[in-house]
C-alpha cells in the first residue's frame, strides 16, 4: 500500500537552473501553502468540503452493496446515466478495476454484468447502444445532483421509455437506481412518488467532488471491486494531506508546485501522464476537477491529458522541444502481470534486444526514459507512483487530486467549488429549446464572406 | 457534399475589439499566408508532401478492397497492431465508419469483423484481449512504416506467437497482413521472406500524414465503408485547399489565423471540439498532427482535444472564464437520425421544455449555445461544418488539416514534417532495454526528500 509523489524532476537543481528553485520550497512557498490552508479549513468549517467527510461514512459501503446485488439481480447490462462529474468518475473505476480498454471495444468477456456509461445526448449512440442492449436485461443508475441536468435527463427520459417499451415485462421501477441530492431535486420527489430506489449525493459534496460517494460506490460495486477499500484508501490520504508542513504533505506538494510552475515560471499546461491503459480515464476526471475548479477569474492552469507510451509517437514531441510552458505529471503502477516477448532466429536481428523481455517492462523503460530525457532538456515533470490498481490506491489518488484541488483554488485566489462560466451556456440553451421564461441568443447575423469551404 | 470552415467569431468585430482584427486578414495575414505558400510549393517540388498525391491513386481502394476481402474471409476479429500515426487514424475511421462508442465497450453488435487497435505495450490490455479472442479467427494488420518502431514491433511478436498458439489450425501468414514501407525497413524482407500480404506506405508519406494511405483505406473497408469515397472528399478539398487566395482557402484560413491568435494574441491552445461522439478521436488524430508537426524550436500551440457536450461539464468553465490563451474550434455535422425524448404527465414540470425536442436537436443547441456564450465572454471560436459522417466527408477533413499544417509549419517556421525531439526518450529506451550499442541514462541519484506520500 503506497502511493508516492515524487517531486525531484521540479526543481532546478535537476533542471539546469530553470524549474522551481530548491530554497523556495522551503521558504516561500511553504508560507504560501500554509496560508492556503488557512483558506482550506475556513471553507471546511463553513462546511462547504463535504468531500474531506466521505471515506467516514462506515456504513455505505454495504448498504451500497446491498442496493446493486437487488438492482442488478436479473440483468447483463448496466446503464449509468450522468455527465460531467456524475459520469467522469464512473468510467474511471470501470476501465481501472474492470479491466475495460480504451479503444478495443465489442468484447464480451462473460461478466456480469456489463458496465456502459452514457454521457453525452448523442442520438447516434443512444440509438447504437440502446438496439444491442435487451430491455428486459438491463438495470440503469441515473446520476445527477440536481434532478436537473438537460442531457442527463433527456437520457433518463429516452432510457426510461426504451426499459418500458412494449412486450418488455417486470417492474421497470426495480430496474432504476437513482444517485441525487437526498432532499432537492427532481428525481428524489420521483424516487419517492414511484417506490424507486435512491442512493445519495450530500448537500455539501459537488458534483466533481462526488466520485468518493455512491456515484463512484455503485460503479466499483459493479465492477466486483470493495467499495470499504476505496474509501479506507481515500481516508488514509486526506489523514497524510491537511497538514500544514509542505515538505509531508503530498496534496500540498502536487498543488503548491504547480501552481508555482504557472505563475512564476510561465508553465501554465499540466500534463497528467499514466502508463497504464487502465488509468488513462483518470486523466481526465483530473482534466475535469482541476479545470472547473481553478479555471475562472482570468486565471487557471490548462490541464492537458495524455497516455504512455501512445503520446510518445504524438504529444512528447511538442513536451521536448516546444515552449516552455508545461509540467509533466506521469502516473505509474505495477501491472497485473507481464507479457513475455517471444523472439526467434527467423526474426530481424534489430530486434533481439526485445528477446526475453516483457512488454511492461517495456512501457517501464519508455516511461522512466521518457522523463529523463524531457529533464535533459530542461523540462520539469514529477511522477505519482501508485503500488498497486485497485480500489485503494484509486481511493487515495482520487482524495490526493481533490485535496490539491481546493489547495490549488486558494492558491489561485479562486473559489474552487463554483463553475460560474457554464451558466451562460445553459441559459441560450434553455432558450434555443424553448423553455419558458428563456429567450434564444441573439446571434449576430452570419456573415457569408467568412464562410469557406466545398459546397460554401 | 460541404465541409465548411467558419470563421466569422475570430474577428474582433464579433468580440468586441479582441480576436483578429478585420483588417489584418485581408493585409498582413493575407501576405503571411502566401509567403507561407512558397515553403509549402519548395517542400512539394522536393518531394516531401507525398500525403497530396495520396488521392490520386486510383488503383488501391481496389486493392485494399480485395486484399481485405481475402485477408478477413474467415475471421470474426481484426487487430490493427501500430502506434501514433498508424494507429490513431484507424481509431477515427473505425469510430466514425463504424459506429463504435468511445466508452460503452463490450458490445458485440454482430458486425463481422470486429476492430481492434492495440497501439500501447500495455500488458493488462494485451492479455485481456488476447483472452477473449479466438487465435483461429483473428486477423492482424501490422502498421510500422520502418519495421522498427518498438511498441509496435514488441507487440507484433506477442501477437503473432498467439495466433501459432499451439492447437491453431490454418497457416498463420494468410491472417497477417503487413501496412509498411515498399522498400525499406525490417517487416519488408519478412513479407517477402514468409510470404505474408503487404501494402504500401509510400516513402515520400510520413506516419503522422498516413491516413490516406493504406494504413487508413484498411480500417475504413474493414467497417464497411468505401475507401474510394475518402481518396476523393480528400481530393476535393486538396485541390481547393493549395491556392494562394487566402480568403477563399479554408486550410489556409484554418492555419493562419489560429497562427495569428498564437503570435499576435496569446491563444497558443488550440481547441478541437466535436459535437459527436463518433469524431471525438478525430480530435486526438488532430491533437498528434499538430503537435508533433509544429512543436519545435522552442515554438509551437497546444492543441487540446475536447468533446461536446461532455466538456461543457468539464473544460469550458476555463475556456469561459480562465485567462485569454484559447481558441476553440468547433465541429460538427448532421446526425443519422435523431432520437425523441417521450416526456409524459408523471414528468417534473421542469422538463416539459424537453417535450417533443430530440436528442440531437439539444445536442445542437448546446453547440450553438457554447459558441454564443463563449463570443459574449471575448473568446474566439471557429467552426467545421461538415455535410455529414462519412468516407467523402472524412476524407476531405483529413486533407484540410493535413494541409492546414505544413501551412502551419511554414507560418511558425518549423520543419512540419520531422519530430527530432523524440528520438532521445528512444535511445534512453533502448539503452535501459540493453540493446547493444546504447547505454542506459546516467539518472540522478534518487532524493528521498523529495518523495513524499502513504508508505513513503
Amino acid at each position: 500500500m503506497s502511493i508516492v509523489f515524487d517531486w525531484a524532476n521540479l526543481v532546478s537543481d535537476r533542471l539546469a537552473g530553470r524549474g522551481i528553485p530548491a530554497a523556495d520550497v522551503e521558504g516561500p512557498l511553504a508560507d504560501r501553502f500554509r496560508a492556503a490552508m488557512e483558506d482550506v479549513r475556513a471553507w471546511r468549517s463553513e462546511g462547504r468540503l463535504g468531500f474531506l467527510d466521505l471515506p467516514d461514512d462506515d456504513a455505505l459501503p454495504a448498504e451500497v452493496r446491498a442496493r446493486v446485488a437487488d438492482w442488478t439481480a436479473d440483468v447483463d447490462d448496466v446503464l449509468i446515466v450522468g455527465i460531467g462529474g456524475s459520469a467522469l468518475g464512473a468510467v474511471v473505476l470501470r476501465d481501472a478495476l474492470g479491466g475495460v480498454r480504451w479503444n478495443a471495444s465489442d468484447i464480451d468477456r462473460n461478466r456480469r454484468p456489463r458496465v456502459h456509461v452514457l454521457d453525452n445526448p448523442d442520438p447516434d449512440t443512444v440509438r447504437g447502444l440502446l438496439r444491442d442492449l435487451d430491455p428486459d436485461r438491463t438495470a440503469v443508475n441515473v446520476v445527477s445532483k440536481s434532478g436537473s441536468t438537460a442531457e442527463t435527463m433527456a437520457l433518463f427520459l429516452v432510457v426510461r421509455a426504451w426499459l418500458e417499451s412494449e412486450g418488455v415485462a417486470g417492474d421497470v421501477r426495480r430496474r432504476l437506481l437513482f444517485t441525487t441530492d437526498p432532499e432537492r431535486g427532481a428525481l428524489r420527489p420521483m424516487a419517492e412518488a414511484e417506490g424507486i430506489a435512491a442512493l445519495p449525493i450530500p448537500p455539501d459534496v459537488g458534483g466533481r467532488f462526488s466520485v468518493l460517494s455512491a456515484v463512484g460506490l455503485v460503479p466499483a460495486t459493479l465492477v466486483g471491486a470493495d467499495p470499504a477499500e476505496l474509501l479506507r484508501g481515500a481516508a488514509d490520504m486526506r489523514d497524510r494531506s491537511l497538514g500544514d508542513d509542505l515538505a509531508r504533505n503530498p496534496a500540498g506538494l502536487f498543488a503548491t508546485l504547480l501552481h508555482a510552475l504557472d505563475v512564476d515560471h510561465g508553465r501554465a499546461i499540466h500534463v497528467l501522464m499514466p502508463y497504464a491503459d487502465r488509468l488513462r480515464s483518470m486523466a481526465l476526471w483530473f482534466q475535469q476537477l482541476w479545470a472547473e475548479s481553478l479555471g475562472k477569474d482570468g486565471r487557471g492552469p490548462t490541464p492537458l491529458p495524455a497516455l504512455g507510451a501512445v503520446d510518445q509517437h504524438a504529444q512528447v514531441q511538442l513536451f521536448m522541444e516546444g515552449p516552455h510552458d508545461k509540467a509533466v505529471v506521469f502516473v505509474s503502477a505495477p501491472f497485473d502481470a507481464d507479457v513475455p516477448v517471444p523472439f526467434g532466429s527467423r526474426d530481424p536481428a534489430a530486434l533481439a534486444y526485445l528477446a526475453d523481455r516483457g512488454l511492461g517492462e517495456l512501457l517501464d523503460a519508455e516511461r522512466r526514459a521518457t522523463m529523463e530525457a524531457l529533464r535533459t532538456r530542461e523540462r520539469p515533470s514529477a511522477s505519482l507512483e501508485l503500488g498497486g490498481i485497485d480500489a485503494y490506491h484509486l481511493g487515495a489518488l482520487f482524495m490526493l487530486l481533490e485535496v490539491a484541488t481546493v489547495v490549488g483554488g486558494a492558491l489561485y485566489g479562486v473559489d474552487p467549488l463554483d463553475q460560474p462560466g457554464v451558466e451562460q451556456g445553459k441559459i441560450f440553451t434553455y432558450g434555443l429549446m424553448g423553455r419558458d421564461g428563456f429567450d434564444p441568443p441573439a446571434f449576430p447575423p452570419p456573415d457569408e464572406h467568412r464562410r469557406v469551404g466545398l459546397g460554401d
